[in-house]
This record gives C-alpha cells, structure tokens and sequence, in this order.
C-alpha cells in the first residue's frame, strides 16, 4: 500500500499560502521532476530544510524537505509552499500525478503515521478533533489525547490483563498437573481493578462527548416563566463568541454559547403547563422528551406568580435527578413581591438535598440581568468538565470498546468466582484485550481504519 | 515602521495546515518566546531550516526560520506551521501579539517586501492578482508581471528618457553658449518610439482587463433567433468549469464559462426588433447598452426566417466595428431550407470587408450544437488574448499612469519640433517619468501605497 506516493492539498483555498503535501517512496524524485532548483534538488536537500525552486510557467514555491522515518507520516515527505491559487494549486497536483503520484484519500497522511508507528489510532483520532476544535474545553481533551495521556491509561491496564493471561496460560500448560500458579484472590483484584477503570473511562464519554458536541441544556418552566429571556440574556453577552465558532450550530441544536472555554447547547421549550388544547399537548411532550435528553435542565419558576410549589414540583417530576443536573431559577426576582415565594423555593430544595441529589437554587432576574454572571459559573461547575481532567473518552466507537472489555471482564470474573477452568477463561480475557486494542488500533482491520480515516479532511 | 514585527495568519480557515507568518526585526525572539524547542532556537536555527517545537498547551509546530535578507519581505521571518484549528490559530496570534507583535493590515508582508526592495510595486500588484487569478491566461499574465516582464520593458521606457533628460540639461548647462548638444531629430524619433511603446502598453489594457475580469461578449439578435439557447448550449458543456471558479460570476454579469484557459463574460440581451411596447422598447434600448460596452457582439439571425437582411442590418448598427469585433451566427442552419439565406449573409459579410473591417460569419445550430467548437474557437481567437504576448497591462491605475506619460512625451514632442527651450520641454519630460515611475513605484506616496495594499488578503 505504501509504496505508492500520494499528494493533496493541506489548506483550504483562499489565503495567501498554499500547502501541497507529498509523502511516500518516490515524493522527492516527483517534486524534483516538478519543480526546478537553482542549485541541488529535494532528494539532496537534509531533511528539515527549505528550498527555494520554480514550478515552471506556474509559480515560484519554496520546498520543506522531511526524510524519513524523521517526517508526519514516517515516509520521505515534501511540502510545497505556493502562492494560493486555485489555479497554481490544482497545476502542481496535476504534475505531480502525471510524474506518478496519485491524489491521497481523506485522511491518508495521518493513516500512513500510524500505519508506520509515528502513532496509535486514539492519537490520530485526535488529531482530526484538534483540527476540528472550536473552544477551550474540545482543544484540551483533543491534545491530551493526541499527547497519549488515553493511550497510555489503556495500554496499563491492558498490560495488566496481559499478565494475568500470561499466568493463566502457564496454568494450562501445567494443567494436567492441576497446579494453580496464580492465586485467584489476586487475580479477583486485578480485575476489579481493570473493570473499574473500563467503566470510569467508558463513563467519561457522557462528559466527553458534552465537552465535543456541546453540553445539553434544556430550559424548562410554566409558560411565561421568563424561558425566552433567559436564554436571550444568556446569549446576547456571548453572540460574538458564537459567531466567531462556524460549524458549532447543529441541525438540531437551537443555540449554543460558549462560557469560560466550555460549548453550550440551549434549548428552549414550550411552557409547560394542564392544557386541553391538543397542539399544546404536543409541544408540551416534544419540552418533555427534550428535558429528558438534556445532561443539565434549567427550570424556571416564576416568583411573581401564584403556583410556585407547583411549577416547581412539576418541573422536577420531568427530572431524572440520578442521571441529570437540575438548576431550579426563581426568575423575575426584582419583582419586589417576591420573598414569600423564594422560601418556599428554598424549602423544596432542602428537601430534595435531603434524598442525597444535590439541586441548586438561584434567584435571578432574566429581564434585568441579575444574578447570570452567578448562573453562568454554575452551568460551568455543575456541567463536571472542568474537574473532570483531562482524559476523557470523546469517541463513540472507544466507549463501546470500553463497555464490551468490562462486560468481557464481569464475565471472566464471574467464571472464576465459580472455579471455571483457565481454558475457558481465557476466551472472554482475550474478548477484551482485543476490545482494548482496537481503540489505539493495536489491533485493526483495514474496515475500521477506512471508517475511521474517511471522517478526516483531505490533506491530512 | 518596519521596526514593529507583524504576524497574521497566511491560510484561510479550515483545512489540515494553518501557517502564521511572523515578520520583523523580533520576528525570531517573539517565536522563541511563543514556542519551546527541544533544543536550540529559532533565532539561532540556520535561515531555510525547520524546527519542531512545541506550543505550550496548545499544539505542535513546525517553524520555518527566514533570515534578513533573504526572507519573503526581506526582514527575519518565521512561518509556524500548525493544525488548522480557528482555537489553535488565534491562540498563537494571542500569544505573539502578548510578546510585542501586532497583527498585519492586509498586504503588509509584501509591502514590506517592496518597501525592502525585494520586489517593484508593478511585481507586488502581480502577487495579489497571481493568487486570485483562476483561468490560464489570468495566471499567465500575472506570473510574467511577476517575474518582471512588464517592469522591463518600462525600465527600458524610462531608461530612453532619462538618456533623453541628461542630454537636454546638458544643453542647459551650455545655454549661454547656444550649443545645442542633442541632435533634434535623433531626440524626435526617441520619443516617438517612447510614445508608440506607452500607447501599446496603455492600449494592451483593454486585452489584459479581458483577461483579468473575463472578455464581454454580448449575445445579440431578433427574438426567437435562438440566444438563450446558444447560450445554453455554450455553457452546458463549460458548466463543470464554471462551477470550479468560485468568485468569477459577478453582479452584473449574466454567465461566466472559461473556453481554452480565457474567461469569457456572456451577456444575454432581449430580442432586438420595433416595437410599440414602451417595457419592450426600454429592454431593446438596454440590450443596444450592453452590445455597446461589449468586446465581442454575437450576433444570432435566424437562418430560416424571413427577413435575414433586415436582421443583420439592425445587428450592424449596433456594433461599432473599429472598436469591436462582431461574430455573425447563422443559427437553426439545420432546418434544411436556409441555403438562399445563408448566401444572403455571406454577402453581407463580403461586403463589410471590403471596407477594410474583417466580420466573421458562421452557420451553427445552438439546439443541435453543430458549428460550436468552430464558434468557440472563434471567440478564443477573436479575444485577441492568445496572440497579445504576456506583458498586458491588468490595471486601470497602470493604464492611466501610462495615458499621462504618453500625453506629457506628445506635449514635449510638440514643443521640441516648435523649438522651445530645453528648460521647458525637461517639465513636461519629467511629468512623463514621473507618472511612469508611480508604476513600478521607483516614484511612490504613502497614499498610493495605502490604496494599493488594501485590496490585499490579510497574511499576504
């Protein structure tokens, strides 16, 4: 496969510079069969240099040369510096197949790194996050991954299971003499150990994916509650921020913001409330379904009204507190009328608080802007990203991966709290080792690297 | 000025590969302070080489290292290559700018290279237009303003004058004397010669805007004579290129299709014949507008219609055949009964020639495409823009500049063969070298260079 030479565009037209990519066995004898060299050529140049050369009757360029293994992706590798036209662009492309090369597929570049062991597969997904990152929080995960802080977690405990495999197998050599080297309360605590760390990981994908995708809000609440306010308050502050993240606004996301690096997905609902009217029912089942899907729901009472214990009871009935974080705003609070109403607030809090499931209460004014400087630090603390560390599962093919090396683990500790055999054992042991290894690719199949390389951009 | 070090992104948003140009007399240390290396620096790295640093969380680098002179703008520079991540880009400029960089105004990089004499102001104009230019012919005139083709032959232009200005105020040093140094009519042919060139060149616009903004070609003809269809049928075939050119359709212009590397601006026009209707009359009245600015007038009669003569008589008096080039279409040539009218046109023809005006006329069926590649190799040659040579002048403020040189030399011809002194015809001569030296911006205001540099992309 990587004795052919591939060779694409790294940047997107428009700018000033353009950066053509060539990389594999024959890229320095094409660039030089491209580009003409006062003196010398690229294939003569050390690595980790510039050239200054000519396309002929197309443009003057400068050549960065890389040999490998010392290059992205291990192979001998050039980068042609143009100016950026389209034109210019797609001349040097065209010379460069007709002297053998070929245009490289999506990704291709990174998939020769880790084709050559410049990385893992955990590593070159990060790296199409790290490209694609937008706020603080997506870039900080994206780096920590690409730096192989997740790889290296993985490779620990798969080093663990690989010794406890080792021992069984010694077993199963011996076994006609029914010795048992390994001692099985041992081996019990190795895998705990492992399971815990599968599903802390395989866990941190509920966090890591609100930290990719945008932490979901659902603004909840009794019609006229202050829902729209809110969230228009909430975004007027951020607006430039927003605009300055393209791609960030999904089909079905309604508004995102980022606050202190973190992407937030508001969504806005229909009030809630008894209603006869059929379409109301429904808007009021879509607030309900979307509520549930939410990681955190803003409800919000109004402290001016009548019904606050029960807008407030009805916002928690749409709660699944175990799995969600609730933030419960008594809204309209420079209404002067209101003390009564914050009391009694605060009371179905307590008692709340008093299950063992934290809520937060807060008293704001959407319409006056009070108290959202107070709201936005508590979307940030209640969202756990930023106490979450670094290493989080952003992937959903890794948290898969996770689940079924734990579910591979119960299993083997299961059969040997019940005395099964080493042989059979090592089945299920080998079930999530190899489950560990598709995550930093130490086991792959040309299916899953196609998947996985198709989602890249060109160029890389 | 240029002791401020300058840095702005040099690609657009999105991609695999972002490039950050830094520029300026801290170019190197304010990298040095935004990137670790492993070892050394990038002030102590050699000029051409490539260094791998690290951007404390942030990412990894490559940076390459320029050295005054030879760098791009002549000062030290370094390029750091990065992810093309928006986060990872602006935080780089964050922290540059933190380190005593300011963020560069559009085209600043290269004015500094013209500033440092690098590059003529003709060749930095060149830069912009190479990098927007997406058709053959607009790269071709670009890169060969580029190489300085065009400054030359203006430096030879100017070179004559200057020869020429000596020997006039050598004669004024001696003017007591009433030595007259300079043979009259050797200086007489000097300038025609000079004027002759500046008139070429000044001329030449009018090709080189063809090339640049497309060729205006105006679709004319009775109603019913079959022009959108030919229009159609020009396109369709052209429409994957069209479609390959972002930016080239403009607001005025009806359709854009590149035939052999020239853009050509077709411009379909309402059906010309009397009419009563004023709406109709008032679209006739724009389509004679149109014809008029065009280069080019395809003019459509309808082979089997009535009145072939008349049609290509109202044809004719719209074109203004010293100006422009008129390409007399038969169309509908296959429905098999027009021999008598295809006679008739080619007599109309024959008889335009005679006055020394040459008309072309072709038979062709825009429904079935018979005659079109014959057509559009007819507009390819009647453009004039493949026999024009490469030195074009693209720009109005080119092209004025060279106006005003060629009528300051007449002025100074007039008064050499009326006798006047030679103090007086050195004003107008030096007028002359003045306006040809804005050009290449030997003569240059901060005003001039403001306006220019600001059509340029940022990172340029």
């Amino acid at each position: 496969m990587t004795s052919e030479t591939i060779c694409a565009p790294a940047t997107s037209p428009g700018g000033a510079i353009a950066i053509v990519r060539v990389s594999g066995p024959s890229a320095l004898a094409a660039v030089d069969s491209v580009v003409s060299f006062r003196r010398g050529s690229a294939a003569s140049a050390a690595g980790f240099s510039i050239r200054f050369g000519v396309v002929r009757d197309l443009d003057e360029v400068l050549v960065s040369v890389f040999h490998a293994p010392r290059s992205y992706t291990g192979e001998d590798m050039a980068e042609i510096s143009c100016h950026a036209s389209p034109y210019i662009v797609s001349g040097i492309l065209d010379r460069l197949c007709a002297c053998g090369c070929r245009l490289a597929a999506a990704g291709e570049f990174t998939q020769r790194a880790f084709l050559n062991g410049k990385m893992d597969l955990a590593q070159a997904e990060a790296v199409a996050d790290l490209i694609s990152s937008c706020t603080s929080a997506q870039h900080r995960v994206a780096l920590s991954q690409l730096k192989g802080g997740y790889s290296a977690e993985l490779a620990e405990i798969r080093k663990t299971l690989l010794e406890f495999s080792a021992l069984l197998e010694l077993e199963l050599d011996f076994s006609e003499e029914e010795l048992e080297f390994a001692d099985r309360r041992k081996l019990d605590e190795i895998l705990e150990r492992a399971i815990q760390r599968c599903d802390a990981l395989a866990d941190s994908f509920r966090i890591g994916n609100a930290v990719r995708n945008g932490v979901p809000v659902a603004i909840v609440g009794a019609p006229n509650s202050g829902k729209s306010t809110l969230l228009n308050a909430l975004l007027n502050d951020d607006r430039a921020i927003v605009s300055d993240i393209p791609g960030t606004t999904r089909d079905t996301v309604e508004e995102t913001c980022v606050i202190d690096g973190i992407l937030f997905r508001f969504i806005d609902t229909a009030g809630i409330r008894e209603s006869g009217d059929e379409i109301e029912r429904l808007g009021i089942e879509r607030a309900r379904r979307k509520a549930a899907e939410a990681e955190i729901v803003l409800g919000l009472v109004d402290l001016c009204g009548e019904s606050v214990e029960e807008d407030a009871e009805r916002i928690l009935e749409m709660v699944d507190l175990k799995r969600q974080k609730l933030v419960l705003l008594g809204n309209k609070v420079d209404c002067g009328m209101c003390n009564k109403n914050v009391n009694i607030l605060n009371n179905i809090v307590s008692c709340i608080d008093l299950q063992g499931v934290s809520v937060v209460s807060l008293p704001v004014s959407a319409k006056q802007g009070i108290g959202l400087d107070y709201l936005r630090r508590e979307l940030v603390s209640v969202s756990g990203i930023t106490s979450a560390g670094d290493i989080l599962v952003t992937n959903a093919r890794h948290a898969a991966a996770l689940r079924e090396a734990s579910s591979a683990l119960s299993a083997v500790r299961a059969g040997l709290s019940s005395g099964l055999p080493g042989d059979l054992l090592t089945i299920d042991l080998h079930t999530a080792l190899s489950s560990l290894g598709t995550i930093t690719g130490a086991i792959s199949t040309d299916e899953v690297l196609g998947q996985i390389f198709s989602r890249f951009c060109v160029g890389k």
